[in-house]
């Protein structure tokens, strides 16, 4: 079959790799029907050493069901899926308490000997508690939008839950990405009113009022700061959902907090420590949030898709086959795309 | 009357100052009772810039109301009553949060033209809401206890609150200062069951044992995470109490917190940013706490002390009179005492 190797900075490619093959009884087999570009495959798309051998990357898929290994249940052929970014027993006792991204079996798409999302197939090891069935077609026009239940929509609600939005809270949302407007979908989804989107990108921050932002900050640093402080009387607001990853995005996020409230972080931090000295200690600012657990939270997010009541593949506006992967990474570096879907 | 007053590292001095004085009608002027050293003073103590003229210091006082300005209900002279450690108005929206830290019109004791409580009275800014009166005599037993109420029992406390503490939660206290020492009572009055102290005092973590300690680990550094480790099957308490500051104890913290905890700290810090990347985000680790607002919880913890069911007073292990204050200092700095009662 085919899939997406990753060889060093800008060096993606679509190769032949083995099919996949159930090594594990646990294991499944899933043929993909969509996979997609998330905006962390470009930090090692941007930064990776050149090496001899491609990585198997990609992290985000739905499919179809090929085969299930004799200790899977509850799964059968032709059963359309969808995989959590990170693959996990769901029955440990991390799983349990909905960290599956902590499981005691679990592990991460691509690593040694599993197969990355962007390809025509993948074994999933733990497939009992990693796919969750999905009750459409193969056809659904429902895909996109279930597809983001693989990582960008619920990523977006672990920030707005982990910091504790709900229809009290103000909220600002740092970033325009594909998080960043999840973010939105999900405070707006939980309750929020009061939602401001910080991001200069104005196809994006219009997608984030569709979405439920309801106020638009363009500026960044200083500025931003004190646009966020005028629109709130000085305050700041109750939460901030933090979805880049940059120092100056947690700056910001560590600034713009009201007394009090919560910094979640779902970009992944590209700096080693977080300033929150003698004054984030005297502000009482909580931070949390981390890698997002997808899977505690696709039962719960999944019938408000199948209603139509949010449409978060919204984020998805380019479409390439498997053989086009590679311009798909450079039009999302490029920022001419917000997030790429991909159609083997 | 006589305070005490801060002229630079290794420098504090008793003398004569001007008596308090109602300035504004929401004052009240209280007698002190009994004072105290907070580990926080040590920061100046060990550090302050040598200068000619002293600033007014300490921040726990325990009192009689002498007199009360015309705004201020509730209060009248004779009644026996606890300041917190910063003085607040109890009535604007921080406050009727719990978060008196940021009272709107609120502010530190010693700051300029405010009293320190290290003295034989103190002028208390917004004492209808700052004060909290106490049903016993002058003489009570309890004085102690109570006092602690001002400061340093409320801090760990808070430290346990903002943690998650409760009886399924595992627990790590980093220090045995009369912090730590608190925030392991604390834990225990909120129903923590497994608490592991860490201390190399064993005067001090005795006295942790007493108050709810389960387990002493006198191990620092990499030998002290490992020893948190073989303890909790390898995975680390749920929330860690980071009652120090420093930075090797907010590392520590962070290294021995199972994934998904929570790492509180009181600790006033003394580092500009803690050690929270990559590593720390995939671990989905929170980081909480800051400065306490005392005063949110005085009226929480004061019947169990009222009833004897706690004695948060048993920090204090010296006594000196107001003169003897640069004596206190010193045996605080030297480790001498673990907390010093100053009775003027």
């Amino acid at each position: 079959m085919k899939a997406t190797l990753i060889y060093g900075a800008g060096d993606v490619r679509v190769e032949t790799v083995p099919d996949p093959k159930l090594h594990e009884p646990t294991d499944a087999v899933v043929r993909v029907l969509r996979s997609c570009i998330c905006g962390s495959d470009l930090w090692p798309y941007g930064a990776k050493p050149a090496q001899a051998h491609g990585d198997r990357i990609g992290h985000e898929f739905l499919g179809v069901v090929e085969e299930v290994g004799a200790a899977v249940s509850g799964l059968e052929p032709g059963d359309v899926v969808v995989a959590p970014f990170v693959w996990a027993d769901n029955t440990c006792d991390f799983c349990r308490e909905g960290l599956q991204t902590s499981c005691r079996h679990g592990g991460l798409w691509g690593s040694t000997d599993v197969d990355g999302g962007q390809g025509e197939a993948v074994r999933v090891p733990q497939a009992q508690g990693t796919l969750v069935k999905l009750p459409v077609g193969e056809d659904s026009a429902l895909l996109p939008s279930l597809l983001s239940l693989s990582d960008v929509f619920p990523t977006g609600h672990h920030c707005a839950v982990t910091a504790g939005v709900g229809p009290r809270t103000t909220v600002t949302v740092i970033g325009d990405g594909a998080v960043g407007l999840s973010a939105v979908l999900a405070a707006r989804r939980l309750g929020a009113e009061r939602i401001v989107l910080m991001g200069r990108h104005t196809e994006r921050t219009d997608l984030g009022r569709e979405f439920g932002a309801t106020d638009v900050v363009a500026e960044r640093g200083a500025e931003g700061v004190e646009r966020i402080r005028e629109l709130t009387g000085g305050d700041g607001t109750h939460t901030v959902l933090e979805c880049v990853g940059t120092e100056p995005a947690i700056e910001t996020a560590l600034r713009v907090v009201r007394d009090g409230g919560t910094v979640s972080r779902v970009g992944v931090p590209q700096y080693p420590a977080p300033p929150m000295g003698f004054d984030v200690f005297l502000r009482n600012i909580t931070l949390t949030g981390g890698v997002a657990p997808a899977r505690a939270y696709i039962e719960e997010l999944l019938p408000d898709i199948l209603d139509g009541r949010i449409q978060p593949g919204r984020v998805f506006d380019r479409t390439v086959s498997l053989d086009e992967v590679p311009d798909g990474y450079r039009a999302m570096a490029d920022r001419a795309a917000l997030k790429v879907l991909i159609r083997p």
